[in-house]
C-alpha cells in the first residue's frame, strides 16, 4: 500500500492555463471562432494533460488486463468462463476487436493475465502476472483481499511504467473477464449511490431472466458488504476484479506521469472511477472514449465529469471504444498542427 | 434537364438482402452478438451500398464547391464576402481544416469554383467551372433562373463521375461560401416545414442581433417566393446556393453508380436533402458524417432517416465533419475483414 500511495502523491494537478495559451493558437487558425467544437477542445485539454502548447501525435499503447470471477460461476453471464482464457489467446494472435482497431490507429497491444483461471505457456505479447485465478464468489464473501487488491493495481501501475518509459504516450486500459460487467455494475452502484437495477446492463447479451438474476446478485453483494465509497481499495475487495484493480493502478501510474488516459467500457471506467476516489487529481489525465450502451459506464463518466468523444452503441469492452476515440484525438492533433493561420493564409480574420 | 431526369433514373434501390448476408458474417465474429453497435451497422450499410458482402478499404475523396451569395452583400454573414476566395486559395495550399482531416483519411481533395465573385488564375487543384459569379439577393428576386440550377448540378455531377472513374468510392461533398448557412437554412425550412428560427443557426458566428436579422432575411425570402417542396429544382433556384446545386448533382451522380456518400453539415447535407426529393432512392447512398451544432442540418437528416456518426459540435463545414467519420467507416471495414471468427480463434461461441 506504501508503494501505491507514492503513486498518488506524484500525480500533480495539471495547470490550466496552458490550455489559455493553447486556445490562442486555435483561434488563429482559418477557421470560425470555435467551429471545431471538441476538436478544439481535446487539442486543448492534451495540451493541458502534457503541460506543453507543444502538441506532437500521440504514440498509443492498449492493456489489456484478463481475469476470471466468482460472479460467472454463479450463472450470471451469457457466455462460459473458459472464454477468458481463450479470448487471451485470440488476443495474442491479433484476432479480437481489440486488435483490428488498435491497429487502425498505430497502437501497440499488450495482453496482461492478471487473474486468468487457467495457466498459459510462454507466449509472446503475454505478460505473466497472475495474482489469483480469479476472484471468489462476492455474495459468499470478498471477491478479494485487500493485499490482492494491491497486488493487481501495482502489476497495472508497471504496466504504466513500463510502456511510458518506451515512449507511449496515451495509455488505453482494456479488459477480458467473464463476469466482469458485474463486478463493475457494483462499483458503479457503490459510487454513483444508484441502486443496482439504474447500473446493470446486458453485458454481453443476457436475457429479461438474466438480467433479473444479474440484478438480484448485485442486491445480495452489495447487502453482505455494504462497500464504503469512502474506502475505494475495500470496495475492489468487496465487489470488484483483479482486472479491473489492475486498470485503477494503470490509470494512476499514467497520471502520475503526466500521460493522458483514454477509458473504454463499464469495466475500464470502473477502474478509472476508483482510481479518482483515491486521487481525484487524476481526472484530469483522463478522456472518455465514448458512451457504452451499459448505463453503468454513462453514469460513472458523468460522476467524473467526462464527456464521452464518441457515441456508437458498443458494449464490446477490450478498449475497443477508447482505441476508436484515438482516431479523433489524432485529428485534433492533426488539427492543432497543420492548419494555416489567418495570417499566413492571408485570409480576412475575426 | 433532360441529362439530369437520365441521373435520376439509373439510381436503383440498394438490395436489402446483401445486409443479412453481411450480418450473418458479423456474427460469426469473435464478439457478442451485436456489440460494436454502429460499426456493425455501416459495414453492413456499405455492403448494400456497394451490392457486395466482399468489402474494400474506402478510397475517399472530398469535393469543395465554392460559391458566393448575395445573402452576404445584404449583411447575414458574420465575415466578409472576399473570404470566399481567400478560403479557396488555401485549400489549394492545402492549409485548411478540410486539408487536414483529409489528409487523415488518405482522401483527395479538389476545388470547384462553381460561382466565386472572384476570377482565379489556372491553379493546380482547382477546377474552374464557374456558372455564374455568385447568386442575386433572395429577397429581392430569385437567387438563380432554373438554367443556371440545371449547370450548378451538372458541374457536381461531372465531378463524381470523374472521381468514380478514377476509382474514388466514397465522396464528401464539401464546400465554402460566405453566406450559404442562409441559403441552405431556407432548404431546410421548405422541406422540413419548419419556420425560419427553427432552422436558423449561428453560421459562423454572428450574435443575437445578427441572428434576427438573418431570420428576417429567410422570412422575407420565403414570403416573397413561397418555395414549393414538391419542385426541389425550383426551391434551389428561389433560396438555394450554387454550390449547393452542384453539391445536389454530385450526390445525385455517386448515388447513380452505386457509391456512398458522406454528407457533411448543413451546406453539404442541404444539397442531400434535395437531391432526396429529386430521387428518394438516392438516400439508401447516404451516410450522415456527423450532427452539426447548426439545427436546420439535424433536422434534414432526420427527415431523411439518417442517424449521425459523430457529433462533436462542429460547425465549420468545408467537409470536415464528414472526413472525420471516415475515420469510423475505416474501422467498421477492418473489423468486418481482420476478426477472427469463432471457429478460427477456437473461442465458444454463442
Amino acid at each position: 500500500m506504501e508503494r501505491v500511495q507514492q503513486i498518488i502523491e506524484a500525480i500533480e494537478k495539471p495547470d490550466p492555463s496552458v490550455g489559455n495559451r493553447a486556445q490562442e493558437h486555435l483561434d488563429n487558425l482559418t477557421k470560425p471562432l470555435g467551429s471545431l467544437g471538441r476538436l478544439e477542445e481535446l487539442a486543448r485539454e492534451l495540451c493541458v494533460m502534457r503541460g506543453t502548447t507543444e502538441l506532437s501525435q500521440p504514440q498509443p499503447a492498449v492493456t489489456v488486463f484478463a481475469a476470471d470471477h466468482g460472479a460467472a460461476l454463479a450463472g450470471v453471464s451469457a457466455y462460459p468462463r473458459e472464454v477468458t482464457a481463450q479470448m487471451v489467446l485470440n488476443f495474442l494472435a491479433g484476432g479480437a476487436g481489440i486488435n483490428v482497431l488498435a491497429r487502425q490507429v498505430e497502437a501497440v497491444v499488450r495482453v496482461v493475465d492478471v487473474g486468468v483461471d487457467h495457466e498459459f505457456e510462454d507466449l509472446p505479447g503475454l505478460v505473466k502476472a497472475k495474482v489469483a485465478p480469479g476472484t471468489a464468489d462476492m455474495t459468499q464473501g470478498p471477491a478479494m483481499t485487500r493485499q490482492q487488491v494491491v497486488e493487481a493495481m501495482l502489476v497495472g501501475a508497471r504496466q504504466a511504467q513500463e510502456l511510458t518509459d518506451q515512449g507511449r504516450d496515451l495509455l488505453i486500459p482494456g479488459e477480458m473477464g467473464i463476469g466482469n460487467t458485474t463486478a463493475s455494475s457494483a462499483i458503479a452502484a457503490v459510487f454513483t449511490g444508484q441502486p443496482p437495477e439504474k447500473v446493470t446492463g446486458r453485458g454481453t447479451g443476457i436475457d429479461d431472466e438474466g438480467f433479473e438474476r444479474k440484478v438480484a446478485y448485485l442486491k445480495k453483494a452489495l447487502e453482505l458488504h455494504k462497500p464504503d465509497p469512502a474506502d475505494p481499495l475495500g470496495v475492489l475487495a468487496a465487489v470488484g476484479g483483479l482486472e479491473i484493480a489492475a486498470i485503477c493502478g494503470y490509470c494512476l501510474m499514467a497520471a502520475s506521469r503526466r500521460v493522458p488516459v483514454v477509458l473504454d467500457g463499464l469495466i475500464s471506467t470502473a477502474g478509472g472511477m476508483v482510481a479518482a476516489r483515491l486521487a481525484p487529481e487524476a481526472v484530469g489525465y483522463f478522456f472518455a472514449g465514448h458512451a457504452s450502451v451499459e448505463q453503468g459506464q454513462r453514469l460513472m463518466l458523468a460522476d467524473m465529469g467526462l464527456t464521452p468523444i464518441l457515441d456508437l452503441g458498443l458494449r464490446l469492452g477490450e478498449g475497443t471504444g477508447a482505441a476508436l476515440a484515438v482516431n479523433i484525438l489524432r485529428a485534433a492533433v492533426a488539427i492543432y498542427n497543420e492548419m494555416a493561420t489567418f495570417e499566413s493564409a492571408g485570409v480576412t480574420g475575426h
